[in-house]
């Protein structure tokens, strides 16, 4: 019962993700193969870090997750295998596992060798296909971390924006995600945001509810999200279109 | 041998299906996860019903379908696990399921207690995972409907826009689809179109046709479709775009 | 352990890809349904062609692989299943299995035959849910090739523009694939631009480079990407926005 699942920004066109399914479905024939998403913006590694820490620990343990979200393939930077958390991940060293890294204490991180192993191609241009599948792939099938390279332990970090500290001395903060449905996720921390009993932006006084439910149609309201963040949102509308705001937007507690 | 398929308006970029990808793949770990759309448009219910009522026969018996358009989420909207046709089905209570109801005599349905369950949690904001999803897992897991929530008689009824009679006995009917190849379905009765030879529709008088092939190129034409509607097709183009029309707009039988 | 992969054009927006899912899972309860892409544009034949050709050698033998990209659907194009380098596949006669028919010797092609079997429905409308998946499903579940139709030995076949010689005596290529990056691949021989040490395009000479990470950023580049093509990029950008290019645009040698 090997689970594989995938994680990239590679859209689905060109029928890369489909290349690295067949890698992995070579390497372990009766593995799942489950999406999580391709349409992460193209080299968008934060947003792909959000989407991972949302929904890697859903999954069951031994659960292989595969992320190829890399602005940087061609250049000297790393691929990495890690254990953490009871789960694998195999994805460029760029900050997209830092969520991970630092939610999880225990973890071991291994560099990806990329030596031509037998058999294997090496291109330049899709490490997706001939480094970081066949690594989630050998994972899946049982090959110890310890066999794909060597132990580090200074994986790159991504500051996280959730626990920035910058401003909120004075009740700032600012939008550090939107999405589909236009709700504008914020950095104020949920008891602050209960205290002042709402947030402002852009001249707007927005209330703190319990539930979309709450507001009335047309009206904006706050929420506290279900990866337990303030979120702004636009009962049976989009908040972001809205107030026109997008990611790093400045809000403020109400005051 | 369980198979669970996704039906949701949730986009792919926000990872939250596989969220519920990996609430599901924990509940039941041999479960095949299959994706039907994720591209509903925001909280278009009737859209949803009509891609539920064109996949979900095609399904082996015992097939769970985890449904979640939900506009009403955190409102006081019930959520509903319902057996029909063989088949399971998980969705909030807003006629997203009237089509399977309709069609097939003999369901029971009961409405999902939200309760806190022990090692649940319970957001106001993300029932696919908190709710909708934990009662797919545990149906696909072989526990019985009865064991989800108290029978009810009454599940939300969206009426059939494919029966209705409004105007009909004039020969009008209107746009109930319009798909990604730009054919145009209507609720005009295939009997009907057949015995008139046609539609009638922004002035342009449209023959109805065995097959898509038959059109020359650039020209209109109208189809019995797969599902059983006529259909207003362009050969190699664009049916809603040359014609302008989206969904509502009025058609007549030719005459 | 039986693996049937989908490539259509369909979008999954109207749920037709759901209806292939569940004819397939029908037949071969145990089979895993791997998405390569729906998003080909519609009736796009020659850029389904490239994707097949991306990704169905990755997977292993004895894999399925149901492509469905069907501008003459309702014509009297035939219908084809294939068995080729250990693999089958089951597709509309229009080219889009030309480029594995042409590296593969050695393959064995049938007529499905369009005849009602018991139990079927056959639409002229949808050959997706009532002739190709149905033939994909007998081909997973075992049923030896033969059995689906008379062996064929013209099917029809695109020409291969990777190897069009047209011009290239001058230098002269063109572009023949963009991709979600904006990548542009060229059919210019990778000898031929090695020893030239790039390409001319709209008046810019573009350096040929051994990988992405080498050129600077905003700075054009060509690299020879995973397929084996030269292909012009742009570090941490669009190539093909940049040079407002698109499919059919000429190049040429660096002089």
């Amino acid at each position: 019962m090997k689970r594989v699942t995938l994680l990239t920004d590679f859209g689905t066109v060109d029928g890369y993700v489909g290349v690295m399914k067949g890698v992995l479905a070579s390497m372990v024939p009766g593995a799942f193969l489950d999406d999580i998403s391709h349409e992460i913006p193209p080299g968008d590694v934060r947003k792909a870090s959000r989407v991972l820490g949302r929904a890697w620990k859903e999954f069951p343990r031994g659960t292989v997750h595969l992320v190829v979200v890399d602005p940087g393939v061609g250049t000297r930077r790393r691929g990495l295998a890690v254990k953490a958390g009871g789960h694998f991940f195999v994805a460029p060293d760029n900050g997209v596992l830092s969520g991970v890294l630092s939610a999880e204490s225990g973890w071991v991180c291994v560099v990806l060798e990329d030596v031509e192993l037998p058999g294997m191609r090496f291109s330049r241009t899709f490490h997706g296909r001939d480094l970081f599948a066949p690594a989630a792939g050998r994972l899946a099938a049982g090959t110890p971390l310890s066999a794909l390279g060597q132990r580090i332990s200074d994986p790159v970090h991504l500051p996280d924006e959730n626990m920035m500290e910058e401003g909120l001395g004075e009740g700032w903060g600012h939008v550090v995600e939107v999405d589909r449905f236009g709700n504008l996720a914020l950095n104020l921390p949920a008891d602050a945001v209960r205290k002042a009993g709402g947030v402002m932006v852009e001249g707007y006084e927005i209330p703190l509810r319990e539930t979309y439910g709450e507001g009335e149609e047309g009206t904006l309201l706050a929420v506290v999200n279900s990866d337990g963040l303030v979120e702004i949102a636009l009962r049976d509308g989009s908040a972001a279109l809205r107030l026109g705001l997008v990611v790093g937007a400045r809000v403020r507690l109400r005051s």
